[in-house]
């Protein structure tokens, strides 16, 4: 099947909303709605919902084209889809922007507000913006199945105000961090001129928001060889990191980005085309509801397949520190979505280290004893203490990238 | 529209399960399926899991046919629908039995198992039972969008067995209580009969839990008046007491159908036929997800149309004493749901005291000081304390009944 043929089919999941959603003013407009902004009530963005405006506005949440309104927050909420002429499209996560009592008296009954950026600038403006309740405990409990103020996302709930203001965005213009990667930002729409340009007959998705370690990569070339025995002549690996705000203790966007880049240009992931792409969304943990998100917005961004491992977007629970979800639900419930059909799952192989063959492989019950898990926590220490891990573990200058963003962190500097 | 077109209608939603389920073995196959059970490992129903038996049996959740497994929980966990052949339908509360650690060993595998009352009579039979996690907080806080353990059915999901067993269901025979009830207890097929025999054009369902005053009433009558005018012949209006588990405050179902009755003889709903039939769920408090519950079930026993009132299925917060939902949730969710389009809802106007005119009232904003408001607190506080509330408040002889209960409460008599 050729990949127009795919991203056809994809697109044929959208006939509710008719195309990707693109929020960005045409440029012959540009000039008008600024000044037009300027004289608008402003809110200010947090540092999350730039990266929503960032994510709604090149189409990863279509049809949504703003901030959701109350209709559209309580049918994301209750039933992880919006209702479009009656039909349900995934839209797993509530896509939000919070305000406070304050502001919400300002906007009152305004034809339009403007957006702006921490530094003041503005970034869009919303039409006819609708305020409405934020009621934080049920907003948590619904999405994440608790209400654990520790929860990191939770915490962010809590934190935000007590109102919700949702409308259509104009956006003026592309989003962009200044940290050096901005190129790696590729919207859907540039996404689908990449693969094109590969030649893509498949398009893999791999989600992330942790270093590489050979295991993955295994799973990788694994997937690789899978499609092509499938008739797939060109598979293309689409690596795509999660780019917007996760909680402290993750390792950080730019140093998993120079992790990535170290592994790929040495090869670990063998013949197969990498492209290296963020996906600008920010990071909830809440498990096989935001797995469903992950998916949709892959989708929507081109992929066919899209790799799903246990566990997905899921963390302990700060109470009891076990795993808040069950390992399998995320897969389940991928399995469950009809929206999500056109894209096709790829259940993650668990891939462990033999101790044997000096190198990750996928765990053979025959000799068990040869394997040993390296779990994240493990690997963490490791990097921290400035330890080599077993040979074969991880490329080793990926490897190098981690120790020092670690031993960076340790003595108080932010080198990475 | 005729009835029968109508029912044709509601029945068409059933398309991917084929037809209303009905659970009850039939009686040339019930011996032989007794004796086999009385040979299968046993499981203990609860009180409110006896109640869910007999909403499955009759067939008001269809198209399920028993204790939901886990893939059935998920989706109606995460989506408020079970997926049938890619369809949503709607499940909006999750209808699982519970068991101990203990139980799961004991019914490991086995290919079937009897379910049994707490008398210990064999009630049903169950089918390649698939035993999977009870994961009590994530349930509580993705039903309710809460897990505070006071929450009256929270405590119940956090009391219960930490596993969950699904699978189809053989009902042995009909549930009865034998609390003089029995009688008002119908199914949907012998309500599609009685509404036949009323000659009907129009059924609407009043769901309710407390004792019915002179502005339900007013509603009532005022509901019917507007069916005609529309132009139905013969509306008949259905009065569905919910009649399962209730938490400990709630007015009992035997007080509440003295009550009716009483009200019924006294013609308090005018010229209106009134079918009086007791809904068997138990009641979970769960708002604007438990709405779609009552109003689905409703149209699967034959309503045409739906009155929904104000924070419907909602309580106080156990922990800071407000509503725990928005007051207009409920009808929102019941618009936005697709499953419920052929259900037509009435949404509930206000009535309240008019203390010139003597009698409940729609609220008339010009003479706004003439109308005082008696909430359900003050008209059980009033019960209590033997008093007579103002006249037109409610019909005298369901006052009384009231009166009675509380005073047998206060002096520690069960009377009613």
């Amino acid at each position: 099947m050729a990949l127009a043929q795919l991203l056809f089919a994809a697109v044929g999941l959208l006939t509710a909303a008719g195309q990707l959603v693109d929020l960005l003013v045409p440029a012959a407009k540009h000039d008008a709605l600024l000044t037009a902004a300027k004289a608008m009530p402003q809110l200010t963005l947090s540092e999350e919902e730039l990266q929503w405006v960032h994510v709604l506005s090149e189409g990863w949440a279509s049809p949504l084209e703003g901030f959701m309104t109350e209709d559209q927050y309580l049918q994301s909420l209750h039933y992880e889809h919006l209702l479009v002429n009656g039909e349900f499209v995934p839209m797993p996560v509530p896509i939000v922007k919070a305000c406070t009592a304050k502001e919400k008296d300002a906007i009152k009954g305004v034809p339009a507000i403007a957006l702006v950026d921490s530094a003041g600038a503005i970034v869009a403006t919303m039409e006819n913006p609708e305020v409405f309740e934020h009621r934080q405990e049920e907003r948590a409990g619904r999405t994440f199945g608790l209400t654990h103020p520790e929860h990191p996302y939770v915490n962010l709930i809590m934190q935000s105000g007590p109102w919700l203001v949702g409308g259509k965005l104009q956006v003026l213009k592309k989003i962009m961090y200044n940290d050096g990667l901005d190129s790696f930002r590729l919207s859907p729409v540039q996404l689908a001129a990449k693969f094109k340009e590969l030649g893509a007959d498949a398009v893999f998705a791999f989600q992330l928001r942790n270093p590489v370690h050979n295991g993955h990569a295994l799973l990788m070339q694994d997937t690789a060889t899978k499609l092509k025995e499938k008739g797939f002549k060109k598979p293309v690996l689409w690596l795509s990191p999660l780019g917007g705000w996760t909680k402290d203790d993750d390792v950080p966007l730019k140093t998993r980005m120079l992790q990535h880049e170290a592994i790929i240009k040495n090869k670990v992931f063998g013949d197969t085309p990498v492209v290296l792409a963020i996906f600008p969304s920010p990071m909830l943990y809440a498990g096989p509801r935001e797995v469903q998100w992950h998916a949709y917005a892959r989708l929507l961004g081109g992929a066919t397949h899209y790799v799903v491992g246990r566990d997905p977007a899921g963390m302990k629970h700060p109470g009891t520190n076990e795993d808040i979800y069950h390992m399998w639900h995320g897969q389940k419930m991928l399995q469950a979505a009809p929206g999500l059909r056109k894209i096709e799952l790829l259940p993650f192989t668990f891939a462990t280290y033999d101790k044997k063959a000096q190198k990750m492989a996928f765990f053979d019950p025959k000799r068990k004893d040869d394997f040993v898990s390296i779990s994240g926590s493990k690997m963490r220490q490791l990097a921290r203490d400035g330890e080599t891990p077993p040979v074969g573990f991880m490329d080793p200058e990926g490897w190098e990238i981690l120790v020092k963003y670690y031993q960076s962190l340790d003595s108080g500097k932010t080198e990475l």
